[in-house]
């Protein structure tokens, strides 16, 4: 009985095609062609639906070696599951980098060149030129990134093209690509006030809980800004505000928040100096081609080694 | 009598010094110092006033042999002045690249990332994802550009960064750097369909008046962005605003307006889809440094030869 790869995910026809043609020693299904008697042969699935883990509690599926799930987060499969040593996990982290640097640096060029203060003096159709000593070059000013893996370098790979510095904050202070400077978490603080644009992509982990707050943000520059395309849990919103409110910083955006969607009575919505968008800077235009290419490396790598290629869960760092 | 280096625009004094000390056999005089017997020995106007065009009609500039202009447009100077063949004249040309590209980018980034409507929806308190597949990213799009001068290729060089497809409008179709494919005006229609993004950075001269009309935007995609941080001449603003209300185009970002400041009465200020901005893309932080590094490079080139070592004015192209 040949084994089954289960795909759980958005694909396009040819990709399955294609994909039965790469492991001809399996049988390729769709979620909805598997039948009950399935189950115990499926040694891979490709993406993920909460229903496998009671299926995965209950013994029926005795055959599985690999999860490929289609997203960068793994919170939707269960600790007990994604942490079993027997299992391979990986998932789709790095897929997000560039539509989030886009978005973040569409933020900071915005900013930077005052083009969000155009559209608001736009509304009252005031030709208005007195922002002008604000504009500036994005050229030596200093970035500072939490997070330093695709995301991450990312942003300093597109930070380094217009010349800016980038410093670079992850758990060990290990220099980093496209990063001027990395430093650990509490050395961070010291370079905190040079910095024009402080970025997080970090995760939602217990040890990055509310790490983003008032006493935060009273180390930052009066000058600088704040951007927040990791977790919404890293960041206490009321320090947030009180930070914009009383100056401590003078703009921040957000593509995410504690509580999703962010309620029509939140203060944050007319924070002034606060840009919010709902939780779509990772939105991929291309989704099943993007997935697909990393669901092709690691199968090829998996039949020929039984090992993954890139993208395998990291069990001591849980992401 | 030693010959005078006069300064017209804003200086700082250890650049004043800098410049002495390159120019040991002129003096370098700040226009307030200047007094009228000096003008017979000006050699070199860095800057420009009015009232000098009236003192060389005169003949009170008779040593004069070079205009450095402090900004992009020579448009103060006198026809009769800037195509005096016996004259170098140069001018700021490249200066406002970096910045005007970090402008576009902002609005290209903010467009594609949904960043723009993001800020039309917080205003409404509004967590709307409905847009998530308008969002798209830089890859593989075209961008096609009129003008392929130094701000056109810092355009071209940044979309390439981006991974974009560069097509490139000049007046000979010569191949320039950093567009995958240059043509010249006549042939550029056909390649308008394809284009995600058209900017222009055309100036204003008779054979740029208007050409960006409703006839040239029907040739656009309905899915495409029209930029303009050239000059606002180029376009006829009726027509912009009839490809924007009948969705010939999809959006539209103008720096520039046929009459500066834009009338509070205009009908463009609240046309669905269009952005304004006062005229700030070319704004630079940090002017007199950068000013500075033209007058010294050009300086010093004429030291040694007589000749510029850049930005020297074309009398055939009347920019």
């Amino acid at each position: 009985m040949k084994k089954i790869i289960a795909i759980y995910s958005l694909i396009k026809d040819e990709q399955v095609k294609e994909m039965q043609d790469l492991a001809s020693n399996y049988r390729v299904l769709l979620h909805g062609d598997l039948t009950d008697e399935d189950f115990a042969n499926i040694e891979i699935i490709f993406g993920w639906r909460s229903y496998l883990a009671s299926k995965f509690d209950e013994g029926q599926l005795s055959s599985l070696k690999w999860i490929q799930k289609e997203t960068a987060g793994l919170d939707k499969i269960p600790d007990r599951i994604r942490n079993n040593e027997d299992l391979l996990i990986s998932n789709m982290k790095g897929i997000h980098a560039v539509p989030i640097t886009e978005n973040v640096f569409g933020y900071i060029l915005g900013v930077a060149r005052g083009i969000f203060t155009s559209i608001d003096r736009q509304v009252d159709r005031h030709w208005d030129k007195s922002f002008l000593n604000d504009l500036f070059s994005l050229k030596d000013k200093t970035i500072v990134i939490y997070g330093t893996g695709k995301i991450g370098q990312e942003l300093a790979k597109t930070a380094k093209f217009f010349n800016m510095k980038t410093v670079g904050i992850n758990t060990d202070g290990r220099q980093v690509d496209y990063f001027d400077e990395n430093y650990q978490f509490e050395e961070s603080y010291k370079h905190l006030k040079s910095a024009k644009f402080v970025v997080s992509s970090l995760p939602d982990i217990p040890s990055t809980n509310n790490i983003f707050n008032l006493d935060f943000f009273g180390k930052m520059s009066p000058q600088a800004y704040f951007v927040n395309i990791g977790r919404g849990a890293t960041v206490d919103e009321a320090g947030l505000k009180e930070a914009l409110d009383s100056g401590e910083i003078v703009g921040a955006y957000i593509d995410v928040t504690q509580i999703e969607p962010l309620p029509q009575e939140s203060n944050l919505w007319d924070t002034s100096g606060l840009i919010i968008s709902p939780h779509i800077s990772g939105t991929i235009e291309h989704f099943r081609d993007d997935i697909y290419q990393i669901y092709k490396k690691n199968l090829i790598s998996y039949l020929e080694s039984g090992q993954l290629a890139v993208n395998e869960y990291n069990r001591q760092k849980g992401y």
